[in-house]
Order: structure tokens, then sequence, then C-alpha cells
């Protein structure tokens, strides 16, 4: 447990997820204690940097963008690919967006970013009940991680993952609860990079479903 | 363990260490098993890549080199920044060449690429008895990435180590015994990027001293 004199990185896709748990490391550590880090890592949506941009300014906090070309180099998958198209996973599969160890490598660099400036807690908005069944999102990967983290930099890095075991809809009333729902008319989720979002595509369905079910108009859907 | 059939790869540097391990990879994996993973993670010695390149073309093993541009961006050490000047380290501390997390990301990215490859196998030279002291190259480090990276990328993957607890004379002494005492006259170890090396740097000082204890003559110092 961090307390709030402790300095926090909050990692900022600018979507849905890791929106609210910029507002939740508000909330935890200050503004003054937080910062955010956002990957350029050859999202196919370049319309994603902007949002995690807007987000940040929104909420009063500074927005650091570092490149990472190696995925794009690494090739393969519909993530980065704009030639490959995205397809939901079979039962028992991973899906073609699943790029081998990205969070991994996302924690890790954040970290190396966080050691010289010693920023102790880590927030991401990785959840092992999302739908896409990504084991890179998983609890126990994480905590296996964090070890790695604390012995190969001799530190005591904290991951933290306050949507960890939340559903959709329970990830929105805390959105709601934090007053951050204003925020997420900001954030991006379309795989399809439209805004306002094309409505069809596996990330568009599963984030109107959270709303629905928590009973809350997504304001993004009021922006046009 | 693995067995003679399964695919390995090599972190190969170009160093004396990473040419020693690739050695090791060919005697227990067969040459039509192993491959070579180089980074360019904007090295201040270009040096390197030609002679990771060298070596594994002598070895008769491809070469694959992917960059990695995200250590320049994070800035502040001095394997990336021709500015600051290398400089041993005092007693108990980090010496300024340490990147945080650089062989987390390493063997992370390897696990990557190794992921669609049907590649089971990653080997690297790190070693804790290395002068160094770097966090990252430790044993306990490995163990804790190895388990991340299992968990995250639902694979069986390995990472072998062979030379983890080895002084620098022993590993002279390993590579005579896999005949691989020629090719170390194809690496590069000097922290100044010369060829024939300075002899004076630290990466120069630990290298002629392994070789003085084992008794055996750097074939690189007969280069000229």
């Amino acid at each position: 447990m961090g307390n709030a004199h402790e300095k926090a990185l909050v990692v900022l896709s600018g979507g849905q997820d890791s929106t609210t748990c910029l507002h939740w490391a508000l909330d935890r550590f200050g503004r003054d204690a937080v910062s955010t880090l956002t990957f350029d890592y050859g999202q196919r949506h370049r319309i994603e940097l902007e949002c995690a941009q807007r987000v940040a300014a929104d909420a009063g906090v500074p927005n650091d963008r570092v490149p990472i070309d190696t995925f794009e180099a690494l090739g393969g998958n519909a993530l980065t690919e704009a030639s490959i198209g995205i397809e939901a996973a079979a039962e028992g599969e991973l899906p073609n967006t699943f790029v081998p160890g990205r969070n991994l490598i996302f924690l890790t660099f954040a970290a190396a970013y966080a050691w010289p400036r010693d920023i102790r807690h880590i927030v991401t908005g990785v959840a092992q009940t999302d739908y896409s069944g990504y084991p890179d999102c998983r609890e126990e990967t994480l905590l296996a991680l964090e070890k790695a983290l604390r012995l190969g930099m001799e530190s005591d890095v904290e991951l933290h993952t306050p949507l960890m075991h939340l559903s959709k809809k329970q990830t929105v009333e805390m959105a709601v609860e934090l007053g951050a729902l204003g925020a997420m008319a900001l954030t991006h989720t379309c795989y399809e990079g439209l805004r306002p979002p094309c409505g069809r595509c596996p990330a568009c369905e599963l984030r109107a479903r959270g709303f629905d079910e928590a009973g809350v108009e997504d304001p993004l859907l009021a922006v046009s």
C-alpha cells in the first residue's frame, strides 16, 4: 500500500479503462503526485495518442509519450498491422489482437521510466475479467512481473491494478463514483478508429454493454 | 530441460559472453535448431551489431536484428548517450551504465519474438558473478521473469543462463572446451568502441583478467 506522499505513474492509453485508473490514482495519491505515460507503439489509430493527451490535460496532470518501435518490427498482429483484420477469438483461442508480452513490455518500460524519477507506484487498467482473455492481463502474471521488476531494478515498485477483478459494468460504476464520467467523452475505444465510434467492433460492443448494464449513458455517444 | 529437437534463440550482443552462449547452444541443441537475435537499442558503438552478424555467420546460424528505440527516449545512461562518460561504480552503487530493466526488456522481446516461431528455449549470457552487479542479471530476477513470461504468454518458454555462476576465467575455459576460442576474435568488448580494444576501459580490463587467469591468449588481441 502506498501513501499519499509517494508518486504514481498511470499507464494511459486514452481508453476507458486507463482513464478510469487515472481518476482512481488522483483520488488515491492526489493530483500533484500523479503523472501519466503513453506508449506510441505503432497503434493503428493515432487518435488514441491524442485522446490520452486530452484525458491527461482534462485531469490536470502531465502526459509523457515514449515510442516503442519494436512491436512493429516483430510484426504479425492486428493491433499494429493495418493489413490484418481484427477478428473475435474462437473459444479457447487467443485473439489475433494478441501481441505476445505487450503488457509485460509496457509495465517494464513504465518501471524503467519511473526508476530515475523516484516514482514508486505504477497504475495500469488491465483486468482479468476482460473479455479478451489476454494472459498478460491476469493477476498472477502481474504479480510475477512485479517480483521480477523489484528484483531487477532493486526497487520497491508497486503495480496497481484497480480494475483487475471488475466487470465492465463495475468499471463504469467506479468511473461514476470517482466523478470521471465526463472524462469518458474524451476517451477512445473503437478498433476501427472512428469518432463517434462504429458501435459494431468487439471493443465498441464490450463498452456499450458495460454502460448498458450500469444503466449509465456513455457520454462518448453524445459527441459528434 | 529441453531436448535436441526443440528450437533455441540466443540473444547475441556480439560480445564474449553471448558468443560463448551461442556455442553452448550449438552444442546443446544442434546447429539446425539455433538462431540468434540482436537488439539495436542505440548502442554507442555500431561495431557491436557487425560483430554479432559476423559471429552468427561464422557459426552458420541466422542472425535477426530488431530495433528498440525506447531506451534512448528514456535517456540518462552511459550505454546509449555519447555525452555521458562511462565510469566505474563506487562500492555498493549501481554503475552509470545501468539501464533500468534492460535485460528484462531484452528477454521479454526475445520471448515475444520466439512465441510465434515456436521457439521454446532462450539463451542469454547474463551472469551474476559479473563485476558490474546489475540486478537484472541475477538468477533470482531471471527466475521471476521466466515465470512472468510463461504466465503472460501461456507458453513453456525456458530461459537458459549457462554463464550465470561462472567467473570470467571459467567463461574463457568454457569457450575453449566448446571450440569457440577462434570465434572470440570476432567479438567486441571495449566500451570505447575500439578495435583492437583500448585495453583500459572496465570492460577491456575484465576481459583481459579472465583470459589471463585462464592462461589463454585472447585471439582478439592478435587482430589488428
